[in-house]
């Protein structure tokens, strides 16, 4: 339970707090030793007069509302340097002070997460992308966490939802205001489920400028963002980047150049974030960090979708056939094949594409063992 | 016009022709010295006997072929070393002796090139797409070099023709057999305004398996490759690799992962090559090699989509204000704006996305000019 020196410390600090309050935490050690310190103590950790004035006389109304949200069913305040405190949202240098939770799965806060951001006005292909991209990503132990908007988030947790899996949203205003409206029965559903989250204290209402920041908290608590559709100027590239500079895996989803909403996503390509075609690259990208098997992903992907014409012809064939796995020269293929190096440079370049043969240094091929 | 020794050394040598020719060339400095030298001298140079044969008692018919071809008007022969012959093919390790060529205008050969490249069944959107892109940049100065092929390749030649820009055509035969048969009237067209080249004689039936070597020759005339719409096991990623291999900038245009044909593309972006959604992309990338100035280019790309709402907003609008175009700490402009660090730094951050806002070493920060 939420200690009131915690519930007046967050009073006083608001959301989201300035890196002296977390300084002063951590200098004090517990929020009761912060609290409990002079005004003396507390201008010499680096606050200023108002904070110190707010500390000494809180905000009685704020205390209350706080009180009462936390005394309802599966409701907790996760504070910094506390139980449940993501472990990956710490690293980050501006970590929130604490977090607002309600939800039966307090567990996901801290287990492998994917943000899944994008426009809010989607196209429907988009849409569907989000939610099999979440729907296969949760099935296979991915917590997929995203914003509660209108468009591709909730696309997101929808897909989670109708898995197994997990789904974590974080607002932007405290969670007795759900926002947006449209999304009381889903963010119902996602309490059920999984977890709300905010940063911000029970009262707050929902704005526009917390936006920004409360996407540094789905990019922090996340291994990896994936934007599905974005413009080049939605607020999904700032969880991108956001993402990006805490060292996060960004993903994207590319789409036809005459679709606007795929230039966010070419953007972060082009930026260095990794291109994805299936929901499978994103776990084969983050399997190091999960306990997922690379091989049952791999069996599980599509298959390409055309098969090849070229290769199947006899001298291609013929050539596979004189290919050892050991290494060989053109030199030694030219003179068992009868085809002159050109012929054969050319030949073994497709091979090489088409994954049944490796160039090695010096000039030398072997063959692969191809799964088919 | 082309010599006997060179047609002699070229019946002899074949298509294309091993790099023991053009060393041998290269030893002699002329062909007719080539040509001319003992059986014994030609040994000493590399060649085998089947070669000295050739060489010693060419194949008459071949030379005859070769003779009546040149006859005709606009044709001629560009030799290895000779007049004509381009200098980004002949960078290529396994640069062709010569090229056979038709066509009014020869110094296409040695201008800037941009090879584009793609599928023989595009879709629609594919084909517009190479249409609108080979315009763009025929019309800028860039000859499109392409491979005559039904679909993409088609479309290219094209949409240069539509221009008063030139355009190229490499074929995997002799240029008295136009494959495919489709294209006979583009043919006609391209050798009218363009070039049509080839590595191979007349008298040489176009063959899948010259394909790979004729893509080495499109990608070895070109600043780059700009690979439209290719599925993962294309031609048209031999063409890119080589490309690449030679130090040659490669493009790809993204498009829906549903698209089987924007995976080959997919997969050279993964590669590193340039992720390209307009025709101005191209030219930019190129302008070092290509005498354009760069701030035309910028005035004539299409303007984003979507206008920002968020940086309409008043508190933005204020910011931006307070921002000089020296760099100020965010210390300083909370002290201005009464806004927290914390906020500060996110709507630094969707400034600094929007164009508006320079993030500099420090974190400081400096206002951008912008275009608009």
């Amino acid at each position: 339970m939420a200690s009131d020196a915690w519930l007046t410390l967050l009073a006083a600090a608001g959301a989201p707090a300035s890196g002296v309050w977390r300084e002063a935490l951590k200098s004090c050690g517990t929020a009761e030793a912060l609290v409990g310190s002079s005004q003396r103590a507390l201008r010499a950790l680096g606050l200023d007069e108002q904070s110190v004035a707010k500390l000494k006389a809180p905000d009685g109304a704020a205390l209350g509302r706080s009180r009462v949200w936390l005394s309802a069913g599966r409701r907790r305040l996760v504070t910094y340097g506390g139980e449940h405190y993501p472990p990956l949202l710490a690293q980050l240098a501006d970590a929130p002070l604490a977090l607002w939770v309600e939800g039966e799965n307090v567990a996901l806060l801290s287990g492998a997460q994917l943000a899944l951001v994008g426009s809010r006005n989607p196209t429907r292909g988009g849409r569907d992308n989000a939610e099999q991209f979440a729907r296969y990503l949760a099935a296979r132990g991915l917590t997929i966490t995203s914003g509660l908007a209108i468009g591709i988030d909730g696309a997101g947790h929808r897909g989670a939802l109708a898995e197994i899996g997990g789904t974590l949203a974080v607002l932007g205003g405290g969670l007795d205001s759900i926002y947006p409206r449209e999304h009381t029965d889903l963010a119902a559903a996602i309490a059920e489920r999984g977890l709300l989250v905010s940063e911000y204290a029970p009262g707050v209402e929902p704005h526009k400028a917390h936006f920004p920041q409360r996407n540094r908290i789905i990019a922090g608590l996340s291994l990896g963002t994936l934007v599905v559709e974005a413009t080049r100027r939605s607020g999904s590239l700032i969880t991108a980047r956001l993402a990006a500079d805490c060292g996060r895996e960004v993903f994207a989803i590319p789409g036809s150049i005459h679709n606007p909403l795929a230039r966010g996503c070419h953007f972060l390509i082009r930026g260095g974030a990794k291109l994805v075609e299936e929901a499978a690259d994103v776990l084969v990208e983050l399997a190091p960090q999960l306990k997922v098997d690379l091989a049952t992903i791999e069996r599980e992907r599509e298959e390409p979708a055309a098969a090849s014409t070229l290769v199947d012809a006899p001298e291609y064939r013929n050539l596979i056939n004189l290919l050892g796995f050991d290494p060989r020269s053109i030199g030694d293929l030219a003179g068992d094949s009868g085809l002159t190096a050109a012929e054969l440079s050319s030949m073994l370049l497709v091979l090489e594409l088409e994954g049944f043969v490796e160039a090695l240094p010096g000039g030398r091929y072997s063959r692969l063992r191809k799964r088919d």
